[in-house]
């Protein structure tokens, strides 16, 4: 199976026309197709007006049991549930799922080196077989930021390493590519230009790309990521904006494709 | 297939030692079997939380925009999640849906008659095909209280309502036996005496009863409906204590059982 593994982020999610715009073209995206996603601005919101604050620690919250439960309403039952409505309306079989669902991705608890977490996952196991024989009956899993541990224990998970973990897992048996979609139109070579999206990037030109200064700061994480899930066996990953997500569906230009090979037109 | 559904209760969702006991109860219950719930208390502690009090019409919550989030949060969020994080844990392969999930349970929006009940749902249809794909596919579905309209609406639905068109609908094809756990032990002869059980009521029975005014007010509602859900195909309902679920499922005395034929021994 050819499968797209399709990351939104808070940028969309916050923000009902852009989310129906997305899921509309989500709907139209062509092929076997998960969406994956996380939620953190609306838990947030909701964790204040309950009365509890969000704790961030180098940009990565802290989940102490209550911020748990809020994020396990706020991601698996607020978002996700909606997202599932919205998308059946739009005729796409839609099945929402956390890790636990069907035991769909197993993580631990992560150990306290210097920073105590608290109820955070790492991903550990992906339950391929079951994704697999949804895409095959005609459901669309929408899998949210909540895994578990397989011992009765929810735990709060990054999104894009939930997106990376099913792409690469899923890439051993079948041809995946993953996409992105953050709150800008790509890799940019001018911060301050939203239109000086670099197209096309692969080792070679990120290692020069950083050595110049290029590409710095919150977007290394995110391209050592792409490349780990790349020699991971996924054939492609793309950044860029959701709303340009079937201009890269067609292979047109848009975004920031990332790819392990060279390419000769560099 | 032969195909239980089994019903709880907040009695048992709302205090975390007895839905421990209970899952662990519902882990070695035999067969097939699909768990319903829904969770209005710890939904109304939630929404009093944060300012949005209980709104209740003849013990009915009406459900606005802002109570519809709250129950979609607490139900297909906080307490699905919780539950079957815990069953995986007992190495039940449970999978938390909403009635948008798969569209597996479609709604409409009850019509306003005298009384605006806002977003809630009166069940119009079971995806069944997914249902028995699910339960031969090895998955036990945990089904919460959340329904949509497949235009993208979710709607706030009864539990018991649910659990009855789940059952009523499979009946087309399996032979389904529905189990209601309520805070007592089953219909009593004398309400103040826990011990009372009226181990079996078939429709004579039900008149009699009723005309000798030992089965009265709220227990009416839950009989009108187990007869129903017999009339419908359902091959019989047990209404009792989580705690002796079990003992239902081995077909020894406990709670009441409820069947559409006559019996001899009566």
């Amino acid at each position: 199976m050819k499968i797209s593994i399709i990351k939104i982020g808070g940028n969309v999610i916050d923000f009902p026309e852009k989310l129906d715009e997305f899921l509309s073209l989500f709907s139209k995206f062509p092929g076997y197709k998960i969406l994956v996603h996380g939620g953190g601005i609306m838990a947030s919101r909701f964790g204040e007006s309950m009365g509890v604050m969000p704790e961030m620690v180098d940009g990565r919250r802290i989940t102490d049991k209550d911020t748990l439960d809020i994020v396990t309403m706020v991601y698996a039952g607020l978002i996700n549930k909606n997202m599932v409505a919205k998308l059946q309306a739009l005729k796409v079989n839609a099945i929402g799922m956390c890790g636990a669902d069907g035991n769909l991705i197993r993580s631990i608890k992560r150990p306290v080196k210097g920073i105590d977490y608290g109820y955070v996952g790492d991903v550990q196991e992906v339950n391929t077989t079951l994704a697999s024989q949804f895409l095959e009956g005609g459901l669309i899993p929408v899998v949210n930021a909540i895994t578990h541990d397989r011992k009765g224990q929810l735990l709060n998970t990054n999104a894009d390493s939930i997106a990376s973990a099913l792409a690469t897992s899923l890439a051993k048996d079948h041809q995946v590519n993953l996409y992105f979609c953050f709150n800008k139109k790509g890799v940019l070579v001018d911060e301050k230009n939203e239109n000086s999206i670099i197209p096309l990037i692969n080792e070679d030109i990120y290692k020069e790309l950083k050595k110049e200064n290029v590409i710095h700061s919150g977007m290394i994480p995110k391209l050592d990521n792409a490349f780990e899930a790349l020699h991971k066996g996924v054939n492609h990953v793309w950044i860029g904006k959701a709303e340009n997500l079937l201009l890269a569906a067609k292979g047109k230009l848009s975004g920031t494709t990332i790819e392990r090979q060279r390419y000769d037109l560099y």
